[in-house]
């Protein structure tokens, strides 16, 4: 094939697979059919405990562990800080470079992503740019079009086979020290960023260990990652497409409101590196103000953003394929060349035998059963009967509106041979007769 | 001129002038100009009295009646009779024929359409159809464009040349009975549906004859008046235009909450004969529900109503034409046909000494500046420098958005001589080299 004497990046971006256990020789699990005896074989036991499992002890736990208002503002603080690690880091800084962090940033994002316990920032990324790459699917890890809850954390619970997930290049994400640091060491920035320093700060504080380690450390990471999670299931089911239908993503204000700004997804999907989601001032978009204010503070930078002639021309394109499924719904009257063709006397040969026919603009159009309910009366639409009707009709008696003019097509039965007006003054010269005057 | 030879249906019409006193030989006192010692010439003092005089003097008198609760419910329902009145009976009835009406609803509308105060139908209705065949020209009586206040009373309260209003054809309503009695006897119509009937109802019923007379006469008449003004002032002032911007009138709500109905004036302008001014559900308009009502009860007859098809035609090319107006604006690129001619050596050549040009379709791209921008990463976009890039660019590595397309086609700057890969594939072919495998 053409393509594949073509050299590609992605040849020499050496990517490890995902799993060290997995061995390309032997048939991964995914390959073999879900049956009775196998299913718990599918399963990612590791996740549904992190994701299912561990919540539901701390739901049960909250039962007998009071909770203190000045834990309950950590936790919500801490929800805001650890969400925005995955939105303003993972996400936007890292999976899409739509700015460029300093170091103590980086950090800071690094830790509290580590926080929210969704992966480590490479695994995160590689995956984040495949669903993009790849969008709806089999490549993309998180395709909506295989469910709804697929999206949402289906694809984590149930085994995946690493083959199947689209390559990408992170090469960048390589080069960059604290991705890697926090790769190689994530097992201890999960266990300190997401329990271990919550519970500190509560016990620290105000003596609230446990109510740290449950409120601020447990519940947190499971709304924070239900929060997160929305960005790959609703955010591909619910809302409009204003820049492109070709793909899922949507924009709604529901999503944005649950994901920190990240619900304009329809956006984010045509401009991915526009460190934006929303781009009106009243939408809501905290993971956009915060990387705005981490700018003004100095530390960030090179903040990315797409013309606004570039979105627009987006949203124009849009919303004229709407418009133009909309017009092939519509009746616009018989095409002209469908139409069939008759001479001057033939159509008024065919008034004064009763047809009720004007001719605009050298096309016959039959009235009969629109006389009556003529807005400009039946005395003025009949004086046009069997006459050529153009300058009346367009302004000489009244300038008909647009809406006339659409009207008037749908009723189109012929059209005049040699454009009329013309032979009929031509008729008048040659047969030397005065009845009508032409001007100039 | 080739027009005036044909007959028109106006001509037939014998419509006399508007007032018996005026003689067409004298130059009419709107053909002088207006003067410090003239002005009081210009003004039509009984209106002025009418429309601006005796509600002052109901004001004031009602500081020392007192307000019954009957007399304020009956008011506000006399308000919404007459109101209807107008706007169903004066408006979509005779002035459109936009139904059909029986006898003694005909006798009611023109009963309490009367007791409003605003002219006979005759009047008003000749009017009326002279606003929409002539809109905002100078034959139309009441055209916004002298003004907002001119619109909405300063036509009356200044004398008006008859000769400058236009004609119209109003045959119909001379042939209707219930019309002709009612300018006949316009002056007795309007003395007792305005007076003295609320003054009767509410002295006979709870004794509250001043009441009536203030309250449900005097003041009644004068909020009836403002509210329906507001049809030729507001209804072509605020709001939208979503089926013809070509003249002034506009749809909005709140001309439709005070007009009773008629403030979707845009959609009205178009589809004058349409029986309904909203037309979707949610949209206030008492006066197509009254006409709806009546109908259910065997008064109403021959709604008419423009088909779907029509209405969503006009507000399809209305769209069409906003969108194209913002089509020009924005920056598509340098036209094709404006671009130079580049052999594919040349182009090849340029890349070599530094410059970042990528092909794609036939046409050359520099993205020098874009290369550090690129969603999918510099090694990406590097790799289509210098190569026909089509194949990659559109699915060969990645599928490009839309809004992909559209930046691609700004950053163009020439055009490759007989679509280059067709070129390439020759010189491999000539040269006999087998570089490059093309199969099929
Ligand atoms: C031949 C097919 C015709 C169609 C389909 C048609 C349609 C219409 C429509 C839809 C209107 C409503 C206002 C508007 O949309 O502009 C209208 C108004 C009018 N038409 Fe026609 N018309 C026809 C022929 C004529 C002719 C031949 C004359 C005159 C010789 C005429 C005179 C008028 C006048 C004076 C009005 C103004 C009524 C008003 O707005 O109060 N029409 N016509
Ligand atoms: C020549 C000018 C190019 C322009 C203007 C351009 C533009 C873009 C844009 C706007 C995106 C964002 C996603 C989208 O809108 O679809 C994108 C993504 C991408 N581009 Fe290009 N591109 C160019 C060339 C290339 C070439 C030559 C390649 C590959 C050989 C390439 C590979 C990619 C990939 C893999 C992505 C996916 C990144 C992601 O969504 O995560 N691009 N490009
Ligand atoms: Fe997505
Ligand atoms: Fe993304
Ligand atoms: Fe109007
Ligand atoms: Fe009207």
């Amino acid at each position: 094939e053409y393509l594949s004497s073509q050299s590609s990046p992605e040849a020499s971006t050496k990517e490890p697979n995902r799993s060290k256990s997995y061995d390309p020789k032997k048939p991964h699990i995914t390959e073999t059919p879900l049956t009775r005896r196998n299913w718990y074989k599918h399963v990612n036991w590791l996740n549904v405990v992190l994701i299912v499992g561990i919540p539901i002890i701390g739901l049960i736990s909250a039962i007998w562990t009071p909770l203190r208002w000045q834990t309950a503002i950590f936790a919500v603080a801490y929800y805001f800080a650890t969400g925005l690690g995955i939105t303003a880091g993972y996400h936007r800084l890292w999976a899409h470079t739509s700015y460029s962090a300093s170091t103590p940033l980086k950090i800071f994002w690094a830790a509290v992503g580590g926080g929210a316990v969704e992966g480590s920032i490479r695994w995160w990324a590689r995956d984040h740019r495949a669903h993009h790459r790849y969008t709806d699917t089999e490549k993309d890890p998180y395709s909506v079009r295989k469910g709804l809850l697929y999206s949402h954390f289906g694809w984590m619970l149930m085994k995946q086979n690493p083959k199947r997930i689209g390559r990408t290049d992170i090469s960048d994400l390589n080069d960059d020290w604290v991705v890697v640091w926090q790769h190689k060491n994530y097992l201890k920035v999960v266990l300190f960023m997401g329990l271990i320093f919550p519970s500190l700060v509560c016990g620290l504080a105000w003596g609230d260990w446990l109510g740290g380690f449950i409120y601020g450390g447990i519940l947190r990471i499971f709304f924070v990652q239900q929060a997160t999670f929305c960005v790959n299931s609703l955010a591909h089911w619910l809302g409009d497409q204003p820049f492109d239908d070709r793909n899922s993503p949507r924009d709604h204000v529901i999503t944005a409101l649950v994901t920190l700004g990240e619900g304009y997804h329809n956006f984010h999907h045509e401009f991915p590196s526009d460190y934006r989601n929303a781009i009106e001032w009243h939408q809501y978009d905290p993971t956009k103000w915060s990387i705005w204010l981490a700018k003004q503070v100095g530390l960030a930078s090179d903040l990315k953003q797409f013309r606004s002639n570039e979105i627009e021309k987006g949203r124009l394109q849009q919303m004229q394929k709407k418009l133009d499924q909309k017009r092939g719904k519509l009746d616009w009257g018989v095409p002209l060349e469908q139409l069939p063709v008759m001479e001057w006397d033939d159509y008024v040969d065919q008034t004064s035998n009763g047809r009720a026919l004007v001719a605009v603009a050298g096309v016959v159009h039959d009235v009969t059963d629109f006389v009556a309910d003529h807005p400009g009366g039946k005395a003025m639409i009949r004086s046009g009967i069997g006459k050529d009707a153009t300058a009346m009709f367009n302004g000489g008696v009244y300038n008909h509106s647009n809406a006339a003019h659409n009207l008037l097509s749908t009723m189109r039965v012929g059209v005049i041979r040699g454009g009329m007006e013309v032979e009929i003054w031509k008729r008048a010269h040659n047969e030397n007769k005065d009845t009508m005057i032409v001007k100039d």
